[in-house]
């Protein structure tokens, strides 16, 4: 309970309790049951500030969500069907208990966490399977599609917009599980071959420990960081296209593939482990961001990196203005001398908030910055740092530095970097601690052509800012010769779910009115899919439909509004 | 004709005048009309030797094909339907002499070479149509349809598959007449939009002088130099997915292409511009290397570089054994500092004939290299440039220097760069004067992981050498981290062409048999197609046919063998 006296130094009663086993919340919660990362006080005051609120409002928590899970729809399964299903995958692989229909059937959106705080269950899985090989998958997918049964794939559930969610019941397919190994390193082609279910730090870790894991001669990295890395699988780094905190310089998630393999309805498909061909279409590249609509991938081939953290360079610069920024980032990008790999220039709200987070706010070199002449709400903060070889990571520096300096800019050291690094995949735990006291945390990113940012930045801004008493920040952090991403946070007090779908909307929107691309990253899942024939035209869906209608004739592959192919523009909330 | 006396200095009497206006060889030869290379002394020598021929074979030329077009099969096109094409794209556009009904029917394979030799129109165009726009496109591929005419797009005409060859008669769309223009240089986001026939030259021309003829602020390239270059346009490397000779730093031609807008009988289908995207499955490239058979490319949207000849560094190297070549490119390719521009590492027989043409066999430079312990048919070339910004490019040409010296190569300065770079457009001149002997010189490449490339090396090697009295060199000369091509080049004394296909397919078959690619950059056409389904298995091939079908229901784009995709494995020469 929160403290009763109103001092100075009230601090709201943030839970720091591990979620009760089989409740609500611990499906909702981000992360590790056990971890928590609560606002700091300076981000507190800001919050309160900015949102007009008083220690008052966070005296009562809202729901909590501690309750158990139980829900009063049965299994669409006839006791038949899960013994079938039982048969192929074995006994213990099949779950039908409330807990488990519900915990793999939900992602990690506001939205969704909002439901469950309150016990409202609005889809749910007839089942849950845990296939324990490519076999097993094969004989699922045979064995739904005869039936008709919709199939959902489940990677590390961190979707945030109701990419896993089963519409229309059926199966959600648990791929880590068991379908979570490293299969073969490959240290001629530097490449490794994995199941799907693996996760971002099982993966990264037998990478950099190579010689003692996998009795290989070097270390490796696989050069994949998204936020979600603690809580995302390889393959739904491939299903929903994402995209590492390092990929200016190691490459998105579509790039780091080599070699793919699904089982679809229409059979198995695999693709072949060569750096290029010229034979036809590539339907390797195809099947990427198919987003569990196509067939379920069983196995990838993933490029991997040397592992040289020895040579990593950080810097960090003070920019005196936004489109400062962006040039500076742009001369970066197609400065010719190689990419950093961090790389990410923060808008002047998200600046002023990062330098309070940091500690740097008042501090000497704050003060020495203003002196300088670069001013609050002006200001924009680049961090950065170099990978690669050690003479080419010296070299980005140098370039960077010497860019930097010629557009305005001000060396303040690495600091800043080291300090976003702590953060780097901890912000999310801070969700919800906020959503505790109704307060919702949210983001969208698009991608953007150079010649259109500063315009996107300005008018889907705009927008979140005429919502009164509203943070929002913006970034780009993923950087190309021909442009980089926008990606938003916004903070708001609100006061039910339905005013938060109605502003998150209105947000994509303006993304789309102001040129931006639908996704950079986070892919499309169910929510963003009523905007994409509108943003891709009717021609294209069309063709993402013809490939549909192959692999999934019967439409049993996440069914229910995935990227718009069967929803006909409808707000997949409505499907039935 | 050919000089009568036995002496020491006889010369082939090499064809040098260009070929008559109208005739065969006006459509079989490579390059500009006026244009000869000639093979010189060394070479011509060498090829005596290794090919078991004196001069007396080289003493009465064979059939030049120097004859008028005229072939006795009318158009397969009423009055009616022709009249239709002018009305649409303007009556000087609309060609159906038989010299127009031949010329864009025909493409640079040997084979087609030496038909056309004998007067032999094994397929032509019932005519040939120069569109003046994309909307002349629109109605041409609309009008076709309606009455089922196949439509087959002509670039350059520098195929080397059959790619062009109208199977079934129907119209040649001539891309490269009218749709040869720069639209739109766009400096913020580095890119040119471009209609697809603008050729290699006066694509690069243009953004090297973009100051002068595009009113830009700075000077910038297109990354892409086939050996085609000077024949090829735009269109045609986004549809054969063509690979330049400094592709290892500016990426193959699928990685060049930023949007596209095709014109398909299922409507025009036009991609955006953005420089990555998480929206499903990216139907921008399911479009390249569609080979014609999905629809037309009317415009393209490609990345640029900043044009920085300043920086180019040049290097070659002599590295002792093939393996010591492979374990050299491999180091640098995963080296993390960069990639070399050109990148190529030839085989020992390569490179005994490379020293031989570039004039450094039994110079002082070829005793040392003895002296040092290079052997004839052990020693391989390695040869290179780096470019981009200028220590970046100093670093790479370091990093390469301490990698070639650590595998036991040499430094023999960048003057084998300089003569390699003479010949870069113009070696395949060469083709006709042996041709006019009977002698074949022909080419087939392949993708191969870095852990096969030394096996397949040695299979197909050993098919070809199997074979008396034939010339047959290697290189590498794409390289990735996870692999490069190997690309090889045979010259042999061929009775016939039946003799030539046989040899051919037999090493297609090898390709195929140690793991290679059926294709690294020539494409598929319809030469490689009955293997198709072979290499890259069933389930694939219905992927491709599943998009065939969606954008040509009518089978009207191309059809006839290309790609395998309405051929059911069968030789396309076979095809009524």
């Amino acid at each position: 309970m929160a403290k009763n006296r109103a001092d100075k130094n009230f601090v709201p009663d943030w839970v720091h309790e591990a979620p009760k086993p089989g409740s609500y919340r611990s499906i909702f919660k981000w992360g590790a049951p056990e971890a928590f990362k609560h606002p700091n006080r300076r981000l507190y005051k800001l919050i309160k500030e900015t949102l007009g609120l008083t220690d008052g409002d966070f005296r009562t928590r809202l729901s909590l969500g501690n309750e158990a899970v139980r829900f009063d729809r049965k299994t669409g399964l006839t006791k038949n069907r899960i013994a079938d299903l039982r048969r192929i995958t074995g006994n213990e692989n099949v779950q039908t208990d409330d807990y488990s229909r519900v915990r793999y059937a939900f992602g990690k959106t506001v939205e969704e966490a909002e439901k469950l705080r309150h016990g409202i269950v609005d889809r749910a899985a007839d089942a849950a399977l845990h296939p324990r090989n490519k076999e097993d998958v094969r004989k699922i997918v045979d064995y739904c599609n005869r039936h008709r049964i919709p199939v959902y794939v489940y990677g590390g559930g961190s979707s945030v917009n109701f990419g896993l969610r089963p519409s229309r019941g059926g199966m959600a397919l648990v791929m880590s599980t068991h379908m979570n190994r490293i299969l073969e390193l490959n240290e001629t082609n530097q490449t490794v071959r994995v199941q799907p279910g693996i996760m971002g730090p099982e993966y990264e870790d037998a990478l950099n420990n190579a010689p003692e894991k996998l009795g290989a001669a070097r270390r490796y990295t696989g050069g994949h960081f998204p936020q979600s890395f603690e809580f995302s699988s390889v393959g739904g780094w491939i299903a929903a296209l994402g995209s590492g905190q390092s990929s200016s310089y190691y490459g998105d998630a579509y790039d780091l593939v080599v070699s793919q393999e699904y089982v679809t309805p229409a059979g198995m498909i695999r693709t072949l482990d060569y750096p290029a061909t010229a034979t036809g279409p590539k339907v390797n590249d195809l099947m990427k961001g198919s987003e569990g609509s196509l067939g379920v991938l069983v196995e990838a081939c993933m490029k991997i990196y040397r592992y040289l953290p020895e040579n990593r360079r950080r810097f960090a610069f003070m920019l005196p203005t936004w489109e400062a920024a962006i040039q500076a980032s742009r001369e970066i990008a197609q400065g010719q001398f190689g990419m950093p790999a961090v790389f990410r220039i923060s808008d002047p709200e998200e600046t002023d908030i990062a330098l309070k987070l940091y500690g740097i706010e008042g501090t000497a070199l704050d003060a020495f910055m203003k002196l300088r002449g670069f001013r609050k709400m002006e200001r924009c903060l680049f961090i950065g740092t170099a990978e690669g070889e050690m003479n080419f990571a010296a070299n980005v520096k140098r370039r960077v530095k010497k860019i930097c300096t010629r557009c305005g800019g001000m060396y303040i050291t690495g600091y800043p970097v080291a300090r976003w690094e702590e953060g780097r995949y901890t912000d999310p735990y801070m969700r919800e601690d906020l959503q505790d006291y109704g307060i919702m945390i949210d983001t969208l990113e698009s991608g953007v052509a150079w010649d259109n940012i500063a315009n996107l930045h300005k008018g889907v801004r705009q927008f979140i800012k005429a919502r009164p008493q509203t943070v929002c920040m913006a970034h780009a952090s993923h950087f190309y010769p021909q442009g980089t991403n926008l990606y938003f946070i916004f903070i708001a007090k609100m006061k039910d779910i339905k005013e938060y779908i109605r502003f998150q909307d209105g947000i994509i929107d303006r993304i789309l009115k102001y040129g931006g691309s639908l996704s950079h990253h986070h892919g499309v899942g169910k929510m963003l899919a009523p905007w994409m024939e509108k943003h891709l035209g009717r021609s294209q869906m069309n063709a993402l439909k013809a490939l549909k209608l192959h692999f999934d004739p019967n439409n049993i592959m996440n069914p229910g509004g995935q990227l718009g192919l069967d929803s006909g523009g409808k707000d997949w909330r409505k499907i039935k």
